[in-house]
């Protein structure tokens, strides 16, 4: 068989968060489901079953969105980064994609293909402002000359219907410095009104558009900064989006990463444990040896007291993960034995939040970091 | 296209790191490749053309084993964590493996498949003992009886050849606490001795095993503590294994991890930079947005100052690596523009060393944990 570590997906707890979601916005929102990275790791094909709350679906990769037309996902499906070079726009036309254009580049890029190709009306443009993230975007004086050139072109029937859009870069924290969501959202509401008033100055007949700024930290906390789209992303995974946990916000973990002890090692006092002698016994102790290492996705940084269940049973790594193993302390759970089951993350009674905590980092990355070697599997509920 | 990140495998330079390792090593030692987890993160079907230069290959999975015997490798394999469960000695004796034992669930359960199949004449067996890792492997009191007992089996040709093992722990580094590479050689030293004595005290007829100690560090620089077999892993990805540098070793980078600008913002003095704001820009800037984040399996713990090469030369990363980017402080090179090159780690002049220690980690995670999303190919020498 396999090593023994498993992601095991619970498609019940996913549906069941992106519910949760639709009960916390306003009724009229397009719930925008994000499956970027394969899914924030859960892997698309297993999830896809569980998507049909949302409205429409937003990721990066062609080749995903290609994968979500073959399942059978006919709603809209949105390129966050648009293209990446001229010909991803035959594709955009050719999977009906809505796409996003955050620099001059890719708007030059469009222009071309609109002037050989026929019209995009299928796909809806999604404008990418920088009100302070400085990451992608326009920023917003550009923003408001290619809103009004879209709006041409919308009017002209080259392209679908035109979203201004933002992305917070503190939804979730109050920062030390930087902008905050509120102040984000300030800019892009100014926005709005300075494109009106030029499309109306300039005689344009037509200019409607929509927003688009909450990620799930702005859709949870910021709702009346949320926009008419919500980009729901780490919320429809059961992880934590700000200082409210999972649990407390009602989220139920979607993945469940488990493995086995694989050996049992007993320790005098002054041994020590794996590479670097990281850990040393202060005390006889029997320590567990778990088939889940770096090299797995599970986060070298773990220090000594990253928490693990064993048997169910609350334990701490003691040592360093090597790659493919992780040292567990079983003072606490004396009937534990080779072939124990050890859950690393994902039960309710261990969030992926609290592991990421313990480790330096959030949730995201370490959903995003199980490695293909790992067993994946649904869980019958 | 797919996002502009890609992995390029040097496979000469692979091949150069496993001859370099074979001129520092004794002439009679069997040189082991270490491919576990995906060749490194390097992919196994990629590197496989580059092994030639190994006498045998060790990896923990099945079905890499079965994988080596598809593309064509016949000679040693060795599975380093042995069976997982009773019904991998079936594999075992199909694909003709080498294999570990490390416990005594183990031990029983190849006992118990001896008992009611065709001998393993085939497969070599590796005793695993704990001489101050302790992660696997028996205790030098009870490792000595189990070779004892395996001494018996190979007289009686149930098995193959019989290879007394440990593993380093601290091979790379002077450790405060924990065992040196010579105090745990000399433990298996002196088991060696009473093995061959109470074969003798109990009239075994023969006695022979062979020994596999040393790991890259060990092979490198623990030569007399090396054993008759020496498993080779980060050395032959051109990694360092201690604080002797690759380059000063005379190891090349096999993986090379490459991406390209998407976007470029110009910041002023006060502006900040992505998640949490964490970058402060004190001075009028322009930063570089590269395809590459946390879910392509670039550490999200990369700092501000964090090294990499725009159109070759040196720049740094400023503000949080976010799922699917990162920015970089292009001060030093105004030519770069939207399509530039950025080498994260991987070339002559910036190895996944300096990256990984600039992260707080060491080369092996970064190579482990390079995400399925990015693409991969073989460098054109």
């Amino acid at each position: 068989m396999p090593r023994p570590i498993t992601a095991t997906i619970d498609l019940q707890n996913l549906s069941s968060n992106l519910k949760h979601v639709r009960e916390r916005i306003s009724p009229d929102t397009e719930l925008m489901a994000v499956v970027k990275a394969n899914a924030y790791g859960h892997r698309l094909e297993l999830v896809y079953p569980a998507l049909g709350e949302a409205d429409s679906i937003a990721l990066l990769d062609l080749a995903e969105a290609g994968l979500l037309r073959v399942m059978g996902w006919f709603r809209s499906i949105l390129l966050l980064e648009g293209a990446f070079e001229f010909s991803d726009y035959a594709a955009i036309a050719n999977l009906k994609l809505d796409f996003t254009l955050h620099n001059d580049e890719q708007f030059l890029q469009l222009k071309r293909f609109l002037s050989m190709s026929p019209p995009l009306q299928d796909s809806r443009v999604f404008v990418k402002i920088n009100t302070g993230m400085n990451r992608l975007g326009y920023t917003p004086e550009r923003g408001v000359a290619v809103m009004l050139e879209l709006m041409t072109l919308r009017h002209q029937e080259f392209i679908g219907p035109v979203v201004l859009m933002t992305h917070f870069a503190n939804s979730d924290v109050i920062p030390p410095q930087g902008p905050t969501a509120a102040e984000q959202a300030t800019v892009l509401k100014q926005m709005a009104v300075d494109i009106r008033q030029k499309a109306s100055d300039v005689g344009l007949k037509s200019c409607d558009f929509t927003t688009s700024l909450a990620n799930s930290a702005g859709a949870l906390y910021h709702e009346s900064d949320a926009g008419n789209i919500q980009r729901i992303g780490i919320a429809a995974y059961g992880s934590s989006t700000s200082a409210v946990t999972a649990q407390q916000e009602g989220l139920k973990p979607v993945m469940r990463l488990t493995t086995r002890l694989i050996s049992i090692q007993k320790l005098q006092k002054g041994e020590c444990i794996g590479y670097g002698s990281r850990f040393l016994a202060d005390k006889p102790m029997r320590i567990g040896i778990a088939a889940c290492g770096y090299a797995d996705g599970y986060p070298r940084h773990a220090p000594d007291g990253t928490p693990v269940l064993v048997n169910g049973v609350r334990a701490h790594i003691a040592g360093r993960v090597s790659m493919d193993m992780i040292t567990i302390d079983l003072t606490g759970v004396p009937e534990a034995e080779v072939g124990s089951e050890v859950v690393l993350f994902g039960d309710e009674h261990l969030g992926v939040d609290e592991v990421a905590t313990a480790c330096g980092t959030i949730g995201y990355e370490l959903l995003c970091a199980v490695a293909p070697r790992v067993r994946f599997g649904v869980a019958e509920n």
